[in-house]
This record gives structure tokens, C-alpha cells and sequence, in this order.
């Protein structure tokens, strides 16, 4: 029971921090939502730093999860269009942590540390995919490009979310996500592989 | 004298604006460290959004007149990252703007409409720029390919120093961002041109 009444609260929290952004959502306005009381609340979450911790664990989960996959073979394009469309369904589901994320980690220290964590293993899977490619003759780059590549990767990767919202687009789309991101690495491609991502991006976006 | 007054509070609203971050300045701060009265201070601009408005118009003037410049001829390889490394001093010196760009935009809707125009006058110069590339020959991309470039242009220029603060990066150095935007289009430049770009980032990063 108090179990459940923990996972309601952090249901609740995620869903207005995403529609309303994290900084205008009181506990208190948590609490009414779920018609708690706000000392019920408090019992399961001394401070608002709690509950956003507790949700930042959930998405760093599932973003390690992902990013952890074991590869027995070479991925091949459709694995890594897969792959990113996975990440941004979970970057979309976590969207309040990529709406303000300079403010997020400028206000909670440790959030900040962990997510630079999740950064720089993003950058070794981005960079390591690419690299079997490369030995797999199916993309060409030199290591200055490839060293900006993956930067870039992360960057849009990161950022995809905030620029929309800037240009008031229309919102989370994991397959437009996707292609921004492998439109990235589309011009190193070589031949067959180059052909069969753009097939992709005209079936998907 | 006046005029004199209104022109040093706006450099050191600036000045702290980019060294704290907007919302941790108060005017008062801003008075004090003028040594003026905040009556003073009140007189030369009522509000703090009165003050962060005419701080955004010098931005705004100085972006508006670099994405304007007539162009005689087409441009090189030279003449593009030139224009970028002019807009990230520019960025570098307004960089408040840049900080937590979602929050601002979402608490001065005048200004978020604002930015969104600079945003658009950017893609039209990139398209504008990468179409020359093509029709010269020096450029070769599929429609579809140019699109996504020019989105990520765009997006990589907006958060380029925003990714720089979550990764604790060196802060802002207008030659390796102009390199890590012209790394976008490094891949689609044909033979000589593309040899020209990767002299230029030896040389310069």
C-alpha cells in the first residue's frame, strides 16, 4: 500500500514536471493532484530534491539499459535507427529533464555528475558503433571528423528536444528524432549502407 | 550624462547577467554594484524585462546585420567559417541568452518570438550558402540530406555552448564551435574544398 502510494506520487510528479516544467510544480500541488495530504507526501519524499532524484534514477535506468546492450555482432543501420528511436522514447517520457537541463544542473549538483556520466556513454557507444562501421568498410571519416561526429551526435542527441520547443514544433517524434541524429552520420556512409538509411528516413519521417 | 548612465548599466547587467546567470541577478545587484541608487537604476530602465529587452536588441542588431551581409559573390569555405566564428563571439558575449534559452524564451514570449525570426534568418543564410556549394559544384547532398543539415546548422550553432556547460567544457571559443558547425557540412563537400575545411580546423582548433 505505501509502496503503491510511492509509485503514484511518482507517477503524478513526472506527469506534471513533463506538461508544466519542473520548476513551476509544487509538492503541494502533487499532493492535490493525487488528494493526499501534503504530510503523506512527505513521508514518502522528505523534499522536491527527493522525488526529482528518484525519477532522474528511473530515466538514467533505462538510458543505461539501453546504452549497455550487448552486441554479439556488427549493428548494422536498422539496429541503430532502432536503437535512437528507443532513446528518445525515454527522453521523451523524462522530457522535463531536457527542457531546462543547464537549470537542472546547475540546481542539483549530483544530477549534474550523473547525467555528464550518461553523456560520456553515449559518446563510447556512438563512437564504438561508428568504428565497427569504419572496419566494416561501410563508412569512410577521418579521425578529425569522426572526433566532431560524435560530439554532434550528442549534442543533437541532447539538445534535439530544447530546439523544438524553441522553434514550437510539434513535440516529441522519436522517428524525426532519429533521423536528425543519423542524418548525422548519413554523408560517411558508403554506398549500399548510405542508400538503405535513406530508404529508412523516407519510410519513417 | 544620462545616456551615460543607461549605457553602464547595461554593461554591467551584462557583465553579471553572463557571469551568474540572469534569474540570480537582481537590479539591486545590478545598482550596487554601480554604486547608483535603484531609484537611479529604476529611472533609466522601470523593470528588469525592460533590461534584459534592450540588452537583447543590441544581440539581436548585432546577429541581424552579421546574417545580413551582401554577398557579391559566392561565398568560400573561408568566407563561411569567418561568419561563423563572428556569430559565436557574438553568442560568447550575449551567452546569458544562450544559458538556459528555454527559460527565457518561456518567460518573455516577446522575445522567444524574437529569437525564433534570428533562427529562421539562419537557416535561410545556411541554405542559402550550401545552394551556392551545390550549383559551384563544391557541394553534394540529397534534398533530404540538405534539409537535415540545415536543421542541425541551426541547432548546433543554438546549444553549442549549452552542451559546452553540461560537459564543464572550456566555455566559449569561437574557433572550435565554428569548427564543430562546419564539420556538419565538412562530408558533403566535394575534393578541394573539403581538403581547404580540414586545413582550416588543423590550423585553427
Amino acid at each position: 500500500m505505501a509502496r503503491d502510494t510511492r509509485q503514484r506520487i511518482e507517477e503524478t510528479a513526472l506527469a506534471l514536471f513533463n506538461a508544466e516544467g519542473e520548476p513551476n510544480v509544487t509538492t503541494n500541488r502533487i499532493a492535490d493532484e493525487l488528494d493526499i495530504s501534503p504530510g503523506n507526501l512527505h513521508y514518502h519524499f522528505r523534499t522536491k530534491s527527493d522525488l526529482i532524484e528518484a525519477l532522474f534514477a528511473a530515466f538514467e535506468h533505462r538510458m543505461l539499459e539501453l546504452l549497455a546492450a550487448p552486441e554479439e555482432r556488427v549493428a548494422d543501420i536498422e539496429d541503430i535507427w532502432l536503437l535512437l528511436h528507443l532513446a528518445f522514447e525515454t527522453i521523451g517520457a523524462y522530457r522535463f529533464i531536457y527542457r531546462d537541463l543547464s537549470d537542472l544542473c546547475a540546481r542539483h549538483r549530483g544530477l549534474h555528475q550523473r547525467f555528464r556520466g550518461i553523456l560520456r556513454l553515449t559518446m563510447e557507444s556512438a563512437s564504438s558503433l561508428c568504428e565497427d562501421l569504419i572496419d566494416d568498410g561501410r563508412m569512410k571519416a577521418s579521425a578529425r571528423e569522426l572526433e566532431a561526429l560524435i560530439r554532434n551526435v550528442a549534442l543533437v542527441s541532447t539538445f534535439w528536444l530544447a530546439f523544438d520547443q524553441v522553434q514550437d514544433g510539434e513535440g516529441v517524434r522519436p522517428d524525426r528524432a532519429a533521423w536528425q541524429v543519423m542524418s548525422l552520420i548519413s554523408p560517411y556512409l558508403v554506398g549500399e549502407s548510405r542508400a538503405h538509411l535513406q530508404a529508412l528516413a523516407e519510410a519513417y519521417t
